[in-house]
C-alpha cells in the first residue's frame, strides 16, 4: 500500500506500513503553533490506520530538523489557545506535543540529518528511537541562553536517558552536540554515518512493520514510556516563572534582530545568543 | 582448593574460590528443559559451597554461548511440568531461570565469546556482570521475528541496563548485536579483545575471589537486584498471548526445516527468519 | 568581582561567578577531618554567596586529586565527633560529605587531573558535574581491597550512573579505572585530552555563570538529586559491619608500613593492597 498527502508543512508517504512524514516549514522548521496543529492532526488520523506500524520523521530542510519554538509563537492567540484546551490535564501545551508522540501507537522514529534545539530536541527525544547523521545531526537544548530552562518534557527525557551530570551539563552549558557525543550521552540510538542514514532506518522500519501482527504492539505496551507527572509540573512551574520576564522577552527580541529563524543565524545561535548584551 | 565434575551438558571445575561451569550442548548450546534442570541442581548445590565466591560461565562450543530456548522445548514434557512446578510465585519457567541466576549468593560472570540469542541473552543479561569477545561475541533478542516477545526477563533486563530507546530497537529490530556495540548501549560489561578475554576475566575472578571475608557478600547485599513482579507480569501477559497461536508453530516449524539448531543455520538465524513467507 | 582566601588545605579564587577551590592537603591530598571541616566551612559560606554560581575543585597535587579518606583519620577523635554531630540523621560523616556537595545552590564541577580512590571517588561522583584528564585522571572504588565496601555514598552514587554490572565491576574488581572506561561507564561527564581540560572547563564554568538570572537555580531545582534514605542505609550498615574488624585493622597497618600515604606508594596502591598476605 501506498499513499501520499500533503499540506504546506508536512508531506506524508505510506509504503509497506511504514510513514515518512517529513517536516517543511522552511526557512528553518521552526515549531509554529500551525506546526504543532499539522502534526496534531495528522498523527491523530494515523492512530487509526491499523496499517501503518511505524513512522519514521524527517526533513525537508538539509540543515535543520525542527529549529526550535517558533521565538514569535506568541501571536498565533488562536491555534495557542486551541492547542492549550485539547492539552491534557497536568502538561502545558509543550509538554503535550511529546507525550502525544509517545503515546502514539505505532513505532516513531527520527532521522535526524540536521540540526534540533529546544523545542525540536524534545521533539526527538520524545520519540521512540533516533537515528543521527554523524557529520550533520545535531542537538541542542538552548534554553538557558534564551533566559528560560526547557518547557516541553527535556528535563524528563533526558533524566530517562543519561546520568543527572549530563543531563545538567547539556541543559546548563546549552551548547550544540554533535552526534558521536550524544550518542555516548544516551541522548539518541545512536550517530550513522550520513551517507548511511537513510538505508539503516529505512532497513530498520521496514523490518519492524513486517514483523508478525501483534509483536510490535505488544512490545510497544510492555516497554510503555514512564509518566512521571509531578515531573512534568516541576518543569512547567520552573519554565513558567522565567518564560514571561522582560528579560526573556528582550533577549528574544534582540536575537530574533540579530539573524535567529534565518538559516544564517541558526547556524550559530549559540553564539548569537552568548553575544546578546 | 579444585574440584572437577561433569555431566553430558556441564563442566564444573573449581580453583581458588572460582568455580568456572562450561555449558556444552551440542550442536548450538540450545537452552533445552535438560539444561535448564542441570544449571539449577548444579547453581543450587554451589549455593550452599561457601568456598566458592564467583562462578564464570562459558561454552565448550566456539561459535555459540547459548544459542536460544530450544525450538523443541515442548516435547520434554516431564521436565517443564518439574520446572514449572518449582518457578517462584508469579515468575514463568523461563523468568526463573535469569532470577536464580541472579540469586545466586556467588558473583556471577558470564564469558561471551560465541553468539547468545533470546534465552541465551536473556542469561547473559541476568548475570551480575558479563565481558564480550570483540570478535565472536555477539548478542540478539531474536523473539520478534518469530512472532513472540521476550519472555524470559529481556524486557526488565534490557530496561535496567540501557534507555527505552534501545531496548526497542534491539527487541524490534531484532537484529544480531556485536560486542562493541553491545557495549555502548550498557548490555554488557565491556568488550575486550579475543585474545584478552580469558586473562582478563580469570583475573577479575580471582581477584573478587581473594577479596577479605565478608566483602563480596555485603556488596552483593547492598547491590541486590531489583525485583519488579509487575514488570515480569506484563512480560509474560505479552509473551503468553503470541507463544501459542498458530502462525508463531508455523514459524518455528519453517525455521526447523530451513536450518535452525544446525550451525550453518544458527549463524545466519536472522536470515533464516526473515526469509520465511 | 575578584576574591582571594586561603588556608592551609584549600585555596579559594572567585572571579566573575565562578569559585575555584584547590584542595592542597600534601603529600596525597588525604581526606583527613581537617580537610573534611575546611571544605564544609567554606561550601557553607559559599552558600550565601548569591554573586557565585560556580563552583570548581581542582588539586594543587599534580597526581592525586584526592588519594581517599586519610587511613589515620581515627586520630582525628575531636574533629569526628563534631562532625558526627553535624550529620544529617541517617547519614554517616562520610555519606554527609557527598550529600553536603549535593546540597550546594551553586553548580559543582570537578576538573579530575589525578587519581581519585574510595572517598575521593566519592566526592567526584556527588558533584554535579565531573570531567577528567584522558591521561592523568583515574578514578578506584578501592574499599574492597581493605576488606571493606564503600561508605560514603558510592553505592548509591554509582546506582545511579551506570548499570549495576559496571558498579559491581568496580566495586568488586576494585581497579583503578582510566578516564576513558570511566566515561563509557557514565561515571563522569567525558575525558578530555589533558591540555584542553582546563579550558573547557574553565569555559563552561563562565558560560554557566554568565546564564541570566534564575535559570542555573530553576534547572538545579528541576533536576534535584534523589535521596534514597534507604539506600544510605543499607550502604552504612554493610560499612560498619566491616569497617572495625581485626583484618580491616591489619591491612590498614600493614598497608601504611608498606608505602600508603606516600606518593609513591599511592601511585600503585592496588598493588600494595593486593600483595598483603
Amino acid at each position: 500500500m501506498t499513499a501520499n498527502k500533503s499540506n504546506k508543512l508536512l508531506h506524508l508517504t505510506i509504503e509497506n506500513g511504514v510513514a515518512n512524514i517529513t517536516l517543511d516549514n522552511a526557512p528553518v522548521n521552526a515549531l509554529c503553533g500551525s506546526l504543532i496543529k499539522a502534526l496534531k492532526q495528522l498523527l491523530g488520523e494515523l492512530s487509526y490506520n491499523k496499517d501503518v506500524k511505524v513512522i519514521v520523521f524527517d526533513s525537508a530542510n538539509p540543515d535543520f530538523f525542527i529549529a526550535h519554538v517558533d521565538i514569535n509563537i506568541l501571536e498565533e492567540q488562536g491555534i495557542l489557545e486551541e492547542l492549550a484546551k485539547a492539552a491534557p490535564e497536568g502538561l502545558n501545551i509543550f509538554q503535550a506535543v511529546g507525550e502525544m508522540l509517545r503515546e502514539q501507537p505505532q513505532v516513531t522514529i527520527v532521522k535526524l540529518k540536521g540540526i534540533a534545539r529546544g523545542g525540536g530536541a524534545e521533539f526527538v527525544a520524545a520519540a521512540d528511537m533516533c537515528f543521527a547523521a554523524a557529520e550533520k545531526g545535531k542537538l541542542a537544548q538552548c534554553e538557558a541562553l534564551m533566559g528560560i530552562i526547557p518547557g516541553g518534557g527535556a528535563t524528563q527525557y533526558l533524566s530517562s536517558r543519561m546520568t543527572r551530570s549530563r543531563a545538567l551539563e547539556i541543559i546548563l552549558g546549552a551548547g550544540l552536540f554533535d552526534a558521536a557525543t550524544a550518542e555516548r550521552y544516551g541522548w539518541i540510538n545512536r550517530a550513522l554515518p550520513d551517507n548511511e542514514i537513510d538505508l539503516f532506518v529505512n532497513q530498520l522500519a521496514q523490518r519492524i512493520a513486517a514483523l508478525p501482527e501483534g509483536v510490535m504492539a505488544a512490545v510497544k505496551k510492555v516497554l510503555a514510556p514512564a509518566k512521571n507527572v509531578e515531573g512534568f509540573k516541576a518543569e512547567n512551574d520552573g519554565w513558567a516563572t522565567l518564560a514571561f520576564t522582560p528579560r526573556t522577552a528582550e533577549i528574544m527580541k534582540k536575537v530574533m534582530a540579530n539573524g535567529a529563524q534565518t538559516v544564517a543565524g541558526e547556524l550559530r545561535l549559540e553564539e548569537l545568543l552568548r553575544n546578546i548584551v
